[in-house]
């Protein structure tokens, strides 16, 4: 599928929570769920989008993505294969997407023939935790090879999130990573952060994430 | 040894670049080579650094090290297991390390007593390349886990970097990594970028990027 682009100029910014706000509410009058992932470069996000928009499909449950990156379209060419409408938003240097690239992101949607709106923001743990997008749900992506002592280095990127999926558990074996200290130490930042052990290689566990988006879809 | 703690408000930022030259020639003036650590979190800072010091150590080189994290002491705190002086910088919020925190970090330190000062930045791919630090040497460490094409997503760190430490070379097996691609990506990005494959967990040609301080040490 062709891949839809924008480039963000440098006077897109400003207003950012009212814009949020916005996109919330547009979302809620199209009966939208959207998620947010958000994690450091290379935790697999796109390899779990990947798996999850194709249970999704099976499903017959539409998906829109909005993919952020600082520049390259990398990310939205592998998206694109599955047949789903792909807007890519190279942010020009930018850690963070911002509430007006999604609302730029969405005018290139057809909103109406879309269920479930996935935003892969730019690999970053830090600075993409600040700024509200008008997505429901923030969803931390964390590797196993990152370290389990990660919640305690980046608390705000787990204090936004309602969702943490811990991926690459497939290398558990090969990788010193205490599961338990990880548990202990995201809750410790957040009590109410739900955590999927998913493998973005061998689909391990992808079902429990879909199993979380049907429900949502349920209850919306 | 003691770890030394500074918390950072936001009203030390500021005329960076100017900072970044005093702190540059004060290093200059001590005839200390020094090194700013950057790089995903989770790619390995911490441990190549603790090996590196301590085979310095061996070699009666003298370090000392700038830790750079939102919150906590626990890289600081591995560190100052090695009885090497060790200044943590806590941003408290900010996904970066800029060139007044690194003029008060120094001044923490005994400089007259030190050799060779690591910085280690905030994990984060993006924003720590922006800021000018007076740092003699960028050093990017990437981990294989976070897949071959992140030169060409994250240009501007492989841009200001002269040194990449390519890390986790032990999981090569365990993981889908293309090491050519990756220096490739890299070298389409920085043509001048020499690139040292190590391990931080098995200690694999961490005695190249010795080797390599060393030789910095000879011609400054």
């Amino acid at each position: 599928m062709k891949i839809k682009k924008i480039e963000i100029g440098e006077n897109l910014f400003g207003k950012n929570d009212e814009i949020a706000r916005e996109n919330s509410e547009l979302l809620q009058k199209y009966n939208i769920l959207s998620l947010n992932l958000m994690g450091s470069p290379g935790s697999g996000k796109t390899s779990i989008l990947e798996l999850t928009i194709r249970k999704l499909k099976e499903k017959n449950i539409t998906c829109g993505v909005i993919e952020g990156d600082i520049a390259g379209t990398f990310d939205s060419e592998r998206i694109s294969l599955l047949e789903v409408p792909v807007v890519q938003i190279n942010t020009g240097g930018a850690c963070h997407l911002e509430a007006m690239m999604i609302k730029k992101g969405m005018e290139q949607l057809t909103l109406n023939e879309i269920k479930v709106l996935f935003v892969e923001n730019v690999g970053n743990l830090v600075c993409p935790a600040e700024f509200k997008l008008g997505i429901k749900y923030n969803v931390t992506v964390a590797s196993i090879t990152e370290g389990e002592e990660k919640p305690l280095k980046y608390p705000l990127m787990y204090s936004v999130s309602q969702l943490v999926l811990l991926n690459k558990i497939d290398l558990l074996k090969a990788i010193d990573f205490d599961t338990e200290k990880f548990y202990q130490y995201a809750r410790k930042t957040n009590p109410d952060i739900k955590i999927i052990p998913v493998s973005g290689k061998t689909g391990d566990s992808i079902n429990q994430f879909v199993d979380f988006i049907e429900e949502q879809l349920l209850i919306q």
